[in-house]
This record gives structure tokens, sequence and C-alpha cells, in this order.
């Protein structure tokens, strides 16, 4: 059963308060192997055995990041932890914990939180096993939004940068391409946001809809990837034609990708991950080839340069329509 | 001068887009001491020589915690940089960095976000010299929001919590009681929000209207607190009744004070620290007695239990009157 966020009946975040909140909430978060001191102090400790550690954080916002329409709140909550988790595999690190603040209208159902926590738990148990929450913050706010940072673990190995890929390496990608925003495309040609059709939709397309509403991108493969001597590699998530643009301007070589289809190129949200490798590298994990650096700038498909192709969140969403 | 949220005239943040925002602000930022890697890949790497670090989060949205009229660009930098930091000071540690995400209407002008960098650096410079910011995320949100997440260092001490506080311990505190609360009271007594009022209070009660609007926490003593034996701490973020409550409570405890006013007992937002030592301490930086722990429960004022006086964030705050 999915709590709605402003219901008629029920424990509200206005009437339990941020105390009596958290006491609900913190059982149902994933604990995290390498806490050293957990939520309930003004901060969290975790151990971080190599001398360094990785960080990213990440907004998400209800309307331009999602729609309460299409997503229960453990989706959301699936979604904030793999989305940053990604971005830690992306460093070729292991994640090892995440803090989470989230703030929420008051009247929003203290179901709804508990719905979250669990899908903190669910995407982080199934993507990367031994990470989980320290530590978060409870606002109130008109606009659902929910921070997320996350840690990482390099265990003595060296981040794998945007800019370290060289002419002659291999172009390889692990997970999916195109289908988050196939599912976006479904979810809005529903029409106006309507709950019951959006269901409907994640038993007519599941793969495309739950690679939309709960990615799965391929965590374990950043670290593969770095054992295996990725030169560079960078998360998914503005498309892959915007994304490799990216990594072949931080590293001053062209990527010429050969096999990949329009779809593919302009999809965003995927998560997946994109990396080079130097030539005569066996691929690790879920990794395919899909092209070759070489010299020059910029992406390459077939031959043919690709321009355009990608999101940017301040002029990407159209508030009028969502 | 100061840049308006909403502005007439000048590059928006919609207009100029994410990465050419985030290169205008990236050189404005304090670096940190602790960088391995900066903004710009898919996650920033700090240094955590310690082999654990100390994590805390903090939500701050517009109407429950700041108001664009009194507040500038740059308070708002200095407040997310101070109110964190305070954090990782309580736990005795030392800070290191943060990463601070942002999300504000597409129609902000650049130099809003500019200033509010600037207020940042300000904020880190004159607070934690060293500490600054490595990574960051920018949104798009109807609801100007702030999430910063602040790093700290132990140097190889154990945390300062807030359970180990003993009887017979001398309770202190270093940092204002009560300003930041007075503060807000005389910035609502101006009646209808208003930028050249409020700018016209900050030069009539420049001490009370800069403890709300740029709170400057005691963060050196946090370690010094730490280094001299402190049993116990906290950041004083929901006023000295709430939060000297919560230290006792979760050390078993109750704490004896004498000394303190009405006002300084329910003013929230200090962010000034709560400490216990061992008797016969010689109480460092700033720290000034005002009690003891002894057995029993709660907050004793010249005797008298304390109940009541803080701040929740789902029932503190009038969503109508602001």
């Amino acid at each position: 059963m999915t709590a709605a966020l402003s219901p008629g009946l029920g424990d509200t975040l206005g009437s339990v308060g941020e105390q009596g909140v958290l006491a609900r909430i913190f059982p149902r978060l994933p604990a995290a192997a390498s806490t050293v001191l957990g939520p309930g102090d003004d901060a969290a400790v975790i151990a971080t055995p190599d001398g360094r550690v990785v960080i990213t954080t990440d907004m998400m916002i209800h309307g331009p990041d999602f729609r309460l329409a299409w997503s229960t709140a453990a989706d959301l909550g699936w979604k904030a932890a793999a989305t940053n988790l990604a971005d830690v595999a992306a460093m070729g690190a292991v994640p090892t914990a995440l803090v989470v603040a989230l703030a929420a209208p008051a009247d929003t159902l203290v179901g709804f939180l508990e719905e979250f926590a669990d899908g903190l738990r669910e995407g982080c148990e199934t993507l990367a096993p031994g990470c989980g929450v320290v530590g978060g913050d409870l606002s109130v706010s008109d606009t659902l939004t929910i921070a997320v940072t996350a840690f990482g673990d390099l265990e003595g190995r060296e981040p794998v940068l945007r800019s370290g890929a060289r002419v002659g390496d291999i172009v390889a990608v692990s997970g999916r391409l195109g289908a988050a925003a196939e599912g976006l495309r479904l979810l809005f040609a529903l029409g106006a946001p309507d709950a019951a059709t959006a269901a409907q939709l994640k038993l007519t397309h599941p793969a495309q809809v739950a690679a939309q509403l709960r990615p799965h991108p391929p965590i374990a493969d950043g670290k593969a990837a770095a054992m295996a001597g990725a030169t560079a590699m960078l998360d998914l998530s503005d498309g892959l034609a915007i994304d490799a643009r990216r990594l072949a301007a931080a590293s001053g070589v062209a990527l010429a990708l050969s096999g990949v289809t329009a779809a593919e190129l302009a999809g965003g949200e995927d998560h997946s991950l994109l990396a080079t490798f130097p030539a005569g590298t066996l691929l690790p994990g879920g990794f395919r080839a899909i092209g070759m650096a070489v010299p020059g700038e910029g992406v390459l498909v077939d031959g043919r340069q690709v321009t355009g192709g990608g999101w940017d969140p301040y002029s990407g969403w159209d508030g009028a329509s969502g």
C-alpha cells in the first residue's frame, strides 16, 4: 500500500514532530558497515581506512526530477540512493555510506517517510550491499526535496577521472542506454499525471518504467573497471551524447562510437557507466565495447560528429507542463 | 550591491545553464586544504588521515529557515556554512570540507549565486580556516533550498558524544545565548518583510541581527573542548532548554544550571557549544561554567525544572505568516 503525500487521515510530520518521525524512520534505514557513529548525535562518523573518502551530492526536486503521480515513496528512496551510488561507482570506488536530507510539507504522512526509508534500504541492499544511511535531516518545505550525499572507499586505488582517456583506448559502457528516457516518454505520453495509469504502465512496460523510476546502475562495475585499469569513467546521467562529450573534452580526445542508436545517444538518467580502457583490456563485469578514443574533439557515431542531445536542469524542465 | 533573486535584468540560471553557472561560481568558492580532487568530476575526494570522517548534513528552506527580505545571498552562504561547521565542531572535530547543493527558481540571477558563494567563502575563512567547498549540485525549484554536508577530522581523538556527561561534571557554554532569537524577534517586529527596513535594523541592532543572519559559532572551541577532556558536547541549535535536555537525557543525568535567563534558555539558532567537563577542568577557549551535572533528569535552573521552550520545524513555522 502506498501512503499518499497529502492524506486525509493518519500521523503527519506536523503532528508527530521531527524527533518522533526520526524515531520511526531510523529502524527502517539500511545499516552501513562503515559506521563508527550512526544517527542521533550532532554528526555521524564513518571509517575511511583508505585515508581518503569519495564524496558526491545530488538534489531531487518534485517537478523537475520526479512526480508523485508516477513514483511511490519507495521508488524515490531507491532512486535517490541509486543515482548517488552511481556517482561513487564512477570514481572506481565502493559506496560505504549515505546521508539523506528531506524536506516535505507539514501535512505529509509519516507513512510516506517510512516507505521512502524502505526504498533507500532496498536500493542500498540491492545495488551496494554494506552501504547504508548514517545520518540525515528533516525539514518542512512546500516543495518535496531530497538531498543525498554519498561516500565511497577507494581501497587504495587512484580515483578514475573523466580526464584519463588516451587515443587508442577502448570505449565501453556497462548498463542500459536509453531505457530510462523511454520510460519517461511513456509516462509523459499518459497525459495528465495519474497514479492508476502510471501503475498500469508499470505492468505493461516494466523494464522502461523501472529504468526511470528505479534505476539499476551497475555499481559493482565501478570497482571492477578500476581494477581492470580503466583510464577514464563517468556516470551517464545526462545521456550518452552529452556525457561522452564531457569525457572526451576532459581527456583531450574524440570518442568514435559505432552501433549506438539515436535513442541510446539522447536518453538521460540511465546512470550506466561509460569508461575507457587500454587497448587489449579484457572488459570486466557488464562492460561492452561501443567505440574507440581517437584524435580530435567531441563524439562521432559511425564517423559523423554528434551535436546536441541532452538535459539541462534550467532549460530542460517546463514547469507549466509538469 | 545585492543581487535580487528574481530580477528584471541580467544573466539568470535559466539563460546561462548549469555548466555556465558552475564555471562562474567555482572560482569564488573557498578552497579546502583537505582536497584530493575538487569539483568537476562525478565526485570529489578529500583526505581523511585519521581513518575516520565526521559527517553532518542540514537543509535550509526559504520560508521556515530564512527570508530573502532579511538575508542577502552572502548572508545565506555564511549561515549555511556556519550551522554545519558548528555540528562538526560539536563532535570535537576540525572542519575540513563542505559540499553544497542549491536549488533555485530558473529566473534567479547568476549574481545571486555568486554572492552566495562569496558568503560561503567568507564564512569558512572566518570560522574554520582551511575548510572549503569540494563539490556541489545545482537544481531548479520553486522553493530556494540549500543543502550542505560538512566533514571533519578527529585528529586521532574520540568523538565527543552527547551521552558522556557524568554526575559532578561542569556544564559550560561557549558562544552567545539568545542573541539569534532576539535578532529574529526584532526582524519579525518589523512587520511586513522589507529589505530596506531589515537593512536599517542591521545598523541599529547589529549584534542581534548578525547573530541571526550571520552566526559566529565558536568553531575552534570544539577541538579545544575535546582536548581539554570534554565528556559530552552538542551544538545549541534549538535553544539551551531543549538542547540541554537532550544532552541530559542521552547522558542519564540532570543538568543544574544557574545564572541563565529565560531568553537565554529559549533562544534557538545560536549554534553555540554546550559541553560538560570533569570537575576541576580549566575551561578552554571561550567556555564559561553555567552549572553542574547532578543525579536526576532534565534541566534545572536555580533548582526549578525547566519545561518547554524550543523549535520544531514541523510545528514552529507558520507558513501563513511568512
